[in-house]
């Protein structure tokens, strides 16, 4: 019985999913929300059920109490010590962690001192995992972080056009974000192609709430969307992408703001949302377009063509491309989205669909190009507990 | 005997040329530098000769009358009243000017309107209008726009994913810079070509100290890579080139400098000189590749790697390219940049160019591609004086 534990941690969050392992059947998955604040939540899935309790959970350490117990009672664990680990997500690795990586002390300080980097992750990530460390002490508890899959970037992609020691002293660079989703949907699609992923080009598309496309040639990461942080590139529900920087100033004069207000409506109120007026969500922007709403149309356009932008500097970059992967939430069931990114890629890339099938596929694996495409287009529900938890899985076999 | 200024007025500085038109002749040509400043230089070329003076010249209405009464004495001009048209190149038209226009009071009160969005450039170049029409009252007068040519871009590309009211009420969008010539090289490519403008897919490379790339399309521009300002798209001189604009507030924090400091070391220390540490000077970073520096080998790189993006993004809108162009400083004279560019195209759009012609081309049209490229690539200088002319010349005699 060989259980572990994949963890995500935020603020007032935590997301865990427990499964057994090598063989990766999900055990149970559940959610604590509102920690710190009142009417916490605690939601627990297993054996096809769900069960929800409401109460106060005033800190990290009674959620992951509530968690274990919860665990025991639904009879899910006998006991706890079958959790031989728990890997942890963090958000920002910077360059130190290429990989996945035990929870030593040297670590921690590391994982610490990237906070300046991801002030609003990194320390919630940290909260999560001494909550647990300390409930289960024996078992084995690794970081699992969301940059580390980008780090095998090159120099002159990753580099910003900055004086250097921007660089080297207060590490300005492209870092990219949701590695772990980018690695899975990529390693996934080979298998899914039954093709090495030597020798293969995908262009993956993380399309949720936030959004970022990657490069990934011979299953490594060759270039991605985000930036130094989540604000940039493509467009996402709330956040602009890519913007000239001197629309910030431009913006302080104009209303009287300042820098930091700029910059969290570039982060909360544009993107979708702000472009239609009506919702950062796709099905909003869905429902707008039926009504023929011409900023809800304008709003499908724009998010179209910033994502053939990056495919066609990715595709240039890669020299061939042998797939698209579409995951996360729009990525995977928002059929509206994928025929408007796909009908532009049409004439450059040489994309051809079955529209039918594209319009019926939601969260399922699936091709959806058809044999006459010049390139083969994979839904891919993303599975990022499964890589935390095969990487824990690993690092607990390898330490013991 | 019908003579035409094109005029380009800055803030301290004055450039003109005087066309014999329609023949396109250039007559003359020259510079006033440090108006207003102390040592002022006036430099009158004509006849293969140089003539430079240098004497105070406190303000645009003096060095007006120095141009003109230089002209009268090189006996470029017998009288003033030959010079029946001058064109004022303006570098923000907005959304007013999708072309050059008469100036008309409507057309001077707009352009005055967009100094809100051109602070440094739009004023300098009324005063250098405004000197001009005092001294030649009887010339057709026309403001050039180097926006104008990017007015053809669809909202999907111009637009940004901001709160729209922006753009309604604010007027912040992509409008691009350097249209002048990105018209000119595109148009007379296809001459050189010998095709027309329709069914032409070009992809023209601004290479100066600023620097721009437009995707043309049956002779009109598609998209272009500068933004709200000239700050945006491909690394420069001394400009970053697009960047997340979280930067911002990031090195507000860690430098403690305002969001304007920070917006001038975006445009005047980043760019080829904050990467290379040696200089803004493609030349300089050429020496330092030569002695091994190997930040000036990244900063070669890097230049070349947004530039890819940029043709990828390009050549996936176009659907197909038909030729790249190279013009302005660095497009016209850098050999080292220009096969740095076109060997990382190689791979992805199949660029195959004559190393040997393209090390010799300096400043002349030539085309350097060989007969098995996929695309054909051209060096086409720039003159921008040419398009000013001819529609300063073409207006005249539509309301003569």
């Amino acid at each position: 019985m060989t259980k572990v534990l994949a963890v995500n941690a935020g603020s007032s969050s935590l997301k865990f999913q427990l499964l057994e392992m090598p063989e990766a059947e999900v055990l149970a998955s559940g959610i604590v929300e509102r920690i710190g604040l009142d009417n916490g939540i605690f939601t627990l899935k297993n054996n096809g059920e769900k069960n929800t309790v409401t109460l106060d959970i005033p800190d990290h350490h009674v959620a992951v109490d509530l968690v274990l117990k919860g665990l025991v009672e639904h009879r899910v664990v006998e006991q706890l010590d079958e959790i031989v680990a728990a890997g942890h997500r963090v958000v920002h690795g910077g360059e130190y962690f290429t990989e996945s990586a035990f929870c030593s002390e040297e670590a921690i300080s590391r994982v610490e001192e990237l906070a300046d980097l991801a002030p609003l992750h990194n320390p919630a990530n940290l909260i999560g995992y001494r909550a647990f460390k300390k409930a289960l002490p024996e078992a084995t508890h690794i970081f699992a972080f969301d940059t580390a899959f980008h780090q095998t970037m090159e120099e002159d992609v990753f580099m910003y056009a900055l004086p250097y020691e921007y660089y080297t002293d207060l590490k300005v660079r492209r870092y990219g974000a949701h590695g772990i989703s980018h690695e899975y949907v990529a390693h996934r699609t080979a298998e899914l192609m039954e093709k090495e992923n030597n020798g293969l080009n995908l262009i993956t598309l993380h399309l949720g709430n936030g959004a970022s496309l990657s490069a990934v040639q011979d299953g490594i990461c060759k270039n991605t969307s985000m930036g130094f942080t989540p604000l940039a590139g493509v467009i996402m529900g709330t956040r602009t992408g890519d913007l000239d920087p001197a629309i910030v100033t431009y913006l302080m004069r104009k209303l009287d703001i300042s820098a930091e207000e700029v910059l969290d409506i570039f982060n909360k109120k544009s993107g979708m949302a702000g472009i239609s007026g009506l919702s950062s969500d796709a099905r909003d922007i869905e429902q707008g377009i039926e009504d023929g709403n011409e900023r809800a149309i304008l709003t499908r356009r724009m998010y179209a063509q910033r994502i053939l932008e990056y495919v066609g500097a990715y595709a240039m970059q890669l020299g061939k491309v042998d797939a698209l992967v579409f995951t996360a939430g729009l990525g995977e069931n928002d059929a509206g989205t994928r025929e408007a990114i796909l009908d532009v890629l049409e004439v450059g890339l040489g994309v051809k669909y079955d529209k039918e099938l594209n319009n019926k596929t939601r969260g399922v694996e699936q091709k959806i190009s058809t044999e006459d495409s010049a390139v083969e287009v994979w839904i891919v529900p993303t599975n990022e507990e499964l890589v935390i938890a095969q990487d824990a899985y690993r690092i607990h076999n390898e330490i013991k």
